[in-house]
């Protein structure tokens, strides 16, 4: 049975490995005067929180794209089509991100802070979209029931959350910053927030 | 059998999540004066056009090759060679692509729209030159035989169909692409027409 | 048993995958005057042709590899670092055709075609080294054990005559280049010139 | 029971594929006078040798992740993270090496050296990290337990040595790459020292 959706981790699983792995082609070497490297270098430092931040959420997005497809079994037509939305949603994140870095310091950050917010909106919509056709078009596998109840309850929380972070802009860039991290933190744990330390218990999620 | 296959379509799957991947590398951040990021974020737009376009082309495409080695069983020599002919025409598409979006306002935007319409033209051929090679070389599944016929119907379409696309180029530029649009829709659904709420048909079509 | 080479396949095609459709990325969208794109698209000539050689000889690569690893059965750790040194050479590929079609119409045009031509031969040297690793270190397949003589046989063949090709370069780049495109020929028939309308036979060399 | 980081792996020799393939981006055709293109070639030597000692680095992290994943069977949230901690510090390592090839003849090479090998003491750290956590968490294989120990013992060497090949940096820059390029060596050489014409041994340590 779960040959049937393997392609489609196979193909996911590629376009999350490029796009995570193409952010380093926007840290670049700085150039610098001699002996000022350092300095240089240290400079740089919105373009590193970028990468990192740009690195952590297409991570935490390929984890819960994994959990997913754990319950996952059957597939069907417009499954790919809604695996595809959700995957265009990862290989555009370098690009709000970039902005982001570029804009932070100046008089365009809260526009750049709004698109960036917004792409996390969106996708969070997307994650959504896909797991709900996979609920009720009856492709989940039936023995993890319950695990699959704990995604549905954690899932409904991110378009309202990420919607209030993206309003936010507008108020607040930090804040709607430290929303958006924190949302990555949230959708990084596993539903069921079952402790890191037992690994017998994990196994029943993530298998 | 079916291991025949698989590295083939691994392959296959890398280039289509690459070339997918990729996309957003002509997405560039804008330069902008103070104050004014909005405005040439938004003077952007044949950019994301064209990133929407290519993303959503190439995605139908990997459906479509995901629903042919559904059908294909064996691996011969031939087969490598037409299957790399068919990713060549995958890798080029952002190409026609670029072009299309920096001269669509233009003087020139009838060839950049021939050349647009004329890769697909020769990618639609390529999939035809596979899909028989396949069916004549007795390469398919015969279980799906049924299935494997609606396929050859809805291909026997493509080329004729891109060459009055690529045709009318020189007559209206918009019209040839509504026309392209319509056949990468026509090229999604999937060939028996089967509707998207009966994932159970689904399965026997796309497993 | 076969599993032991799955995860060297795995990534191997991944290199491939890459290295194949990062190509595109050296043909750019010209610039050019109001009305004179088809010129200027017409001048780019030698990216095409630099394009569509890459592409051919990755393939062909990737065919190859395919070919070997469908008699390789056993993995040890030197075979892991035969084979990242093959994928070394694929992923030089880009940079010798680059300097090829850069220089081909001038002066230097002898030089780049002794890079270019020479990097091939280094490539033949690499496959032959892995091969024999495997032949000598017992790692082949016993039942194949036919179908890997003529390999073997067909490989010999390569380093000389990619000698000769390189050599050949400082007395008439044209000659040279011919003779480079027909060893790839020769490459992309399977070793025991199979007539490709042979599938039952194909499936013999290429399982 | 190993398909539970079947995923895992495959989405890491995406990144390993990828990280490893890109390198070759850095390596640009020279601007040169007509007729100078040799000495223009020779002139990026630097460019060459980091380009190969990136190449070989990252080639040596895969096949230490493929020896790591041969004893990990199973699969806790945790795991992905620390994975993905891992694939961080691997998709970085460009940067680091381009830093160093632009500035190794120049004012800022201790720097630009200290960055270089500063990377790598972190990456020790995170492989340790990551296979301690399979150690003590249970992940791992019990049949290969003895093998695992190897690693263990080999592992153990790495935060240190790095630190120390860090600290060489601000005495001697050649003397801290040395001491990279040995330690890359020892990574290299499986953890029991096994001679590599014995690929019967081999497959104990590597399947």
């Amino acid at each position: 049975m779960s040959s049937e959706t393997a392609r489609v981790e196979a193909f996911s699983d590629g376009v999350f490995a490029i796009a995570i792995t193409l952010l380093i082609l926007d840290v670049h070497v700085p150039t610098s005067a001699p002996g000022h490297l350092g300095t240089a270098l240290a400079r740089q430092w919105p373009t590193y929180i970028a990468f990192l931040m740009s690195f952590s959420f297409i991570g935490i997005m390929w984890v819960n794209h994994h959990r997913l497809f754990n319950h996952i079994r059957g597939c069907d037509n417009r499954l790919l089509f809604l695996n595809l939305l959700l995957l265009l949603g990862v290989t555009v994140v370098p690009f709000p991100t970039a902005l982001l870095a570029a804009h932070y310091a100046q008089a365009d950050r809260t526009i750049s802070a709004a698109v960036f917010n917004g792409t996390y909106f969106v996708i969070a919509i997307f994650f959504n979209v896909l797991w709900h056709h996979a609920v009720r078009g009856g492709l989940l596998d039936s023995e993890t029931q319950e695990s699959a109840n704990s995604i549905s309850r954690q899932y409904a929380v991110g378009p309202i959350a990420y919607l209030v972070c993206f309003l936010l802009s507008w108020i607040s860039v930090p804040a709607s910053l430290a929303v958006n991290i924190a949302l990555a933190v949230f959708f990084a744990i596993p539903p069921r927030l079952q402790s890191f330390s037992r690994p017998v218990k994990m196994h029943g999620a993530t298998k």
